[in-house]
């Protein structure tokens, strides 16, 4: 293969992979990545865990990269300000001395990432970094720390992930943690409201208070935050985290004249844009679901993982590609495990589909042997075929562990039947005989024969 | 439904979900069971784990049923002794009175489960009980607890699941133990040589001594067992417990008329045997390999609940296959979780596959997350397609977890790229990124390549 030179736009998850994926298809490939960051990578998923002890120092989430061993260019405090299509060029500018620096590419990958939302809430703007926070990186999750130290009471807007994650984390530290979400129910795009129901039972049983269907209209306060507006009631804080989505970061991509879709950046199945020669992978890009194959967000350190590696063997000559995401996750919020894949009822609906579902709750291990968890599995099929379309657990426990199969039967199109007789294997230590999973399944295909 | 006569014989895990599924498919059902022990049921599986001390009493694995308000007929203490298949009766001997008593059926269920083959050892039969002992009770788990209170040392015939538990539960007690097993390494059946060097790197380093590729000659001692003789050298033995594999309870089948197979009584798909209304299910019966739908045993507790399903439900007039086992297990020694499913090589090549495999060793979570434990998983394929035939891991944590993945993507028919390509939840207190099972199918993928 020619010696390609590819420049590889933030290092994160997908820029890194997209690299190291590059070079192993192209071990000539002269490849640029550039990033504002002066490290070369955080583990993003690992900051509410810094923040509630459980690891001990953010500087764990920062990792260095062989980056230069691998013969790879690295510009950190680096910012790319422009692609040129035509005369296939990055310009770059160094953060500290405004240098500005254009580098030649064959193939551009464009990793950038996204940023945190802040809905337009008067005071949110003003206050920020004064009560006001939001959680994306291991700089902004310390001040929350250091500000966490002198204060009693938090709200956090957004039962995501990361809302959910973050209020957690600061509720292990004495502060009273109240969690502001506009929709009906925590998780609202992943869950549904029964299983989203059983999280939020435990939340409340740890003392975090939640105010579903509730918007928040105003942060108060002088000098700092003092105090939040819900619903028209005033409600005493000493802290905000913003916790309200992230948003692709897909400036420099659209100035380019890369086509954006609704959420990301548009892209093929090999990661390439509109623009022959410009990729783009991770949380900048819009996705397919593979259900439907219809238009799909996924900002998960797993597609972006998944995605660099077609980013990086595409720019590189080679050929592979993505075929799209459940978005299956996983989320750890105090002592409760939620996971989900594919369609939740509403999406499930929305792209048209008549739902048969199917829910149990049972042990982890049988109920004689020490440590036996208690988990609710929800499987969700197409009730005309029985073809398996989404699913979500809940519990102390081995959530992730059946999404993971449901996932697994999402994608091989396997229907209610398939995964009820599939086979599991037991041990009291580990699991039960009858698996809550094909519980869920038996109950789903009982409603279909009816 | 009209208001069958339904005879099942064994009280084990299929013959309990048989009843249970008959009297769900016809609630007029009238249900005898007849089973030779004095309570209902007990959980064989948990047997180590009171031998370890990880659960207190045998007491908690024994479990009463609520048969009778199932308006079943429970004969306990009796012995089945015939099936008159022209006459349609069951005849059963009440153990303790001698008395005969004879049950109309229009169908019967033979459940009868297995018993522990114990090789013709000089020494062996002659000291049983003194020194010499099986598990497959918790009768006699708790005579081998009551006898290790006063010895040193034990030695354990056969490194298969039984064998291997019961190794390391009385290792636990400081007892100074020694695994015999006549083939080349642990689970021999079930598990590749090389995955049961990382096992058998962790019970040694625990300080149970393994004797592979070796055969025990002799048991000896006169009141009691004192030693026995293994590849002709004389080893100092307090005790020696017997776990070289198990036979079908299958003479009262045999004497039926029912067909034998090689290993256990052979059924349909719809667990009925070749004579009309006499179904058998469990482990007393030989079932078919899903992949290559060849004669196959499987003496799960797993398999028995869902041959137990299908028995049950045909019996009682509905419709129901069981499709046969990919002998999915796990088995949990020490602080070792080891898992497999389908195939392993030695299987693949005999049922004449020309196999690929890839295996790779990884975190179960990032290596800066507290707790993150080692695991192995490999994978094989059918060389020619891809298509995936056999799993297998082991490690401190979640091998059951990556097995089951494999088990559901044989179930699916799926090849190495599509489990490769699965999405799996990621979340730093549960799992990493790129997951072993993952990177096992890539390393599998990339040898096809070639």
């Amino acid at each position: 293969m020619k010696a390609t030179k590819i420049v590889i736009i933030g290092l994160g998850v997908s820029g890194f992979i997209a690299a190291k994926t590059a070079k192993k298809v192209n071990p000539d490939a002269q490849i640029t990545i550039i990033d504002q960051k002066e490290y070369d990578m955080f583990s993003a998923c690992g900051l509410p865990f810094v923040m509630e002890g459980v690891i001990d120092e953010f500087d764990e989430l920062i990792h260095s990269l062989p980056l230069e061993k691998m013969n790879m260019v690295k510009l950190l405090k680096h910012r790319a300000v422009s692609i040129d299509s035509g005369n296939k060029v990055v310009t770059a500018v160094d953060i500290e001395t405004s240098e500005e620096k254009t580098i030649p590419y064959d193939s551009v990958i464009i990793a950038t990432g996204c940023f945190p939302f802040i809905p337009p809430i008067p005071g949110a703007h003003e206050l920020m970094n004064r009560g006001v926070f939001v959680v994306s990186n291991p700089e902004n999750a310390k001040q929350i720390v250091d500000y966490s130290k002198d204060i009693s009471r938090a709200v956090v807007v957004g039962a995501g992930a990361i809302g959910l994650e973050t209020a957690a984390a600061i509720a292990a530290h004495n502060i009273d943690v109240t969690v502001v979400e506009m929709l009906s129910h925590a998780f609202p795009r992943a869950i549904d409201p029964d299983i989203a129901k059983v999280l939020e039972r435990s939340l409340k049983k740890s003392g975090i208070k939640l105010m579903m269907s509730a918007t928040v209209e105003k942060v108060s306060g002088d000098d700092r935050v003092t105090s939040v507006t819900v619903n028209g009631k005033s409600i005493p804080a000493d802290m905000v985290i913003m916790a309200s989505g992230v948003r692709a970061s897909w400036d420099l991509a659209k100035d380019a004249g890369c086509e954006p879709g609704n959420w990301g950046i548009k892209t093929n199945a090999k990661m390439e844009t509109n623009i022959t020669g410009i990729y783009a992978a991770g949380d900048c890009v819009e996705t397919v679901s593979p259900i439907n194959h219809k238009l799909w967000m996924s900002q998960l350190a797993t597609t972006a993982y998944r995605q660099g590696i077609a980013a990086g063997t595409n720019a590189a000559g080679g050929y592979e590609t993505y075929d799209g995401s459940l978005t299956t996750f996983v989320s750890v919020i105090g002592s409760m495990e939620v996971a989900a894949t594919g369609f939740n009822q509403f999406f499930a609906k929305s792209a048209g589909y008549e739902v048969v579902t199917g829910k149990a709750s049972g042990l982890t291990r049988p109920d004689w042997y020490p440590g036996a968890k208690e988990i609710t599995v929800k499987v969700l099929a197409d009730a005309r075929t029985g073809r398996i379309i989404g699913g979500q657990a809940v519990g102390e426990d081995g959530a992730a562990s059946r999404v993971n199969l449901i996932s697994l039967a999402i994608k091989g199109n396997m229907d209610l039947h398939d995964l009820y007789s599939a086979e599991f294997a037991y041990c009291p230590a580990v699991s039960e005989t009858y698996d809550p999973l094909s519980k869920a399944c038996e109950f789903a295909i009982r409603k279909m024969k009816k």
